[in-house]
């Protein structure tokens, strides 16, 4: 069986955020056994996960990953869209547009310490919008 | 119900190339609703999805992953295969070897700006093999 | 259909490791098409495919992301469990918390140089879970 639903986030700042209850909510019951994908319908924010309590963790993604594609590199020719758009295709590419967890017990089959991060790579950003398939 | 089909790309240059539409023909009529994996059977070129539209976003992915993981660097072991070959097998794993899309209302429900890429990571690259399979 | 098992991998030294045989082993019987997935419960280790020869490879990927994400970044918060967890959890997202794997024939449908890797990126690491979800 196949079932989707459609998730609209409000705009947040640049940086990792926990959405693990917004796609759940979105989702509604889970089956007993399966597999989720969540899809994000953009180019410049990316969907992975990572661990869901201490918020240093969070920081330290968002500066590594600044350090990992730098602004303003002289090689960009694709600036017209401001200093952090190419960045943020790379750090997309670098951390994906999907993930896909399992289903088990009718519940989401996390780890202890594993959260869904939306990870929104703009500095001034809009709505994401997300895609769930639910296969069971 | 689960479908499979099968794609050879002819061999393209060092970079990232849109490939939406060559995934499309080898995949037939789509589902009303389900999900899409594009597997590639390879190790030193990958599958994203990014912005298919300004050309110089691929220019600039292409030397930015060359800066992620440059060549010759002093602790390589694996150089019996060109200088490209261990960057190569980095960039893939940054990258990734699937990418799995939503199809809804029997299309694939990509956002406006995304395409799906293969990441040709070789300078002198063979044609690459990648496989479809579509869950329903 | 949708069939699950899980794997108990035994802890690993840092770096990266084929792990197809354990895989293959705990899934058992596969169907004649599919889709396999494997996730791991961890947010310090990842999963991902890459070239099950050379062990030098693994040598080299080991390195490059160490320096990718070096430890000891002055901005890292994050340092209460090791100056490895922090380097740990960017490197998870760069390779990913999960694999899918078209099943084809009756076999998983790897190319001839594809094996499944767990990617280990703690010094001291703990024994990792994985769940492996197959859509047939």
């Amino acid at each position: 069986m196949v079932r989707q639903s459609e998730l609209t986030l409000p705009s947040m700042k640049k940086g990792f955020h926990i959405i693990t209850n917004e796609v759940l909510k979105a989702v509604g019951v889970l089956p007993e056994t399966g597999l989720l994908n969540v899809f994000i319908l953009h180019t410049s924010a990316a969907l992975t996960i990572n661990e869901n309590a201490d918020p240093t963790v969070r920081h330290d993604l968002d500066k590594a990953f600044d350090r990992l594609a730098p602004e303003n590199e002289p090689y960009y020719q694709h600036t017209v869209e401001g200093p952090d758009d190419m960045p943020a295709h790379i750090k997309s590419i670098m951390a994906g547009s999907s993930v896909s967890i399992p289903i088990t017990n009718g519940k989401l089959n996390l780890g202890s310490w594993q959260g869904i991060y939306l990870c929104e790579f703009r500095e001034n950003a809009t709505p994401r919008k997300l895609v769930m398939t639910l296969l069971s």
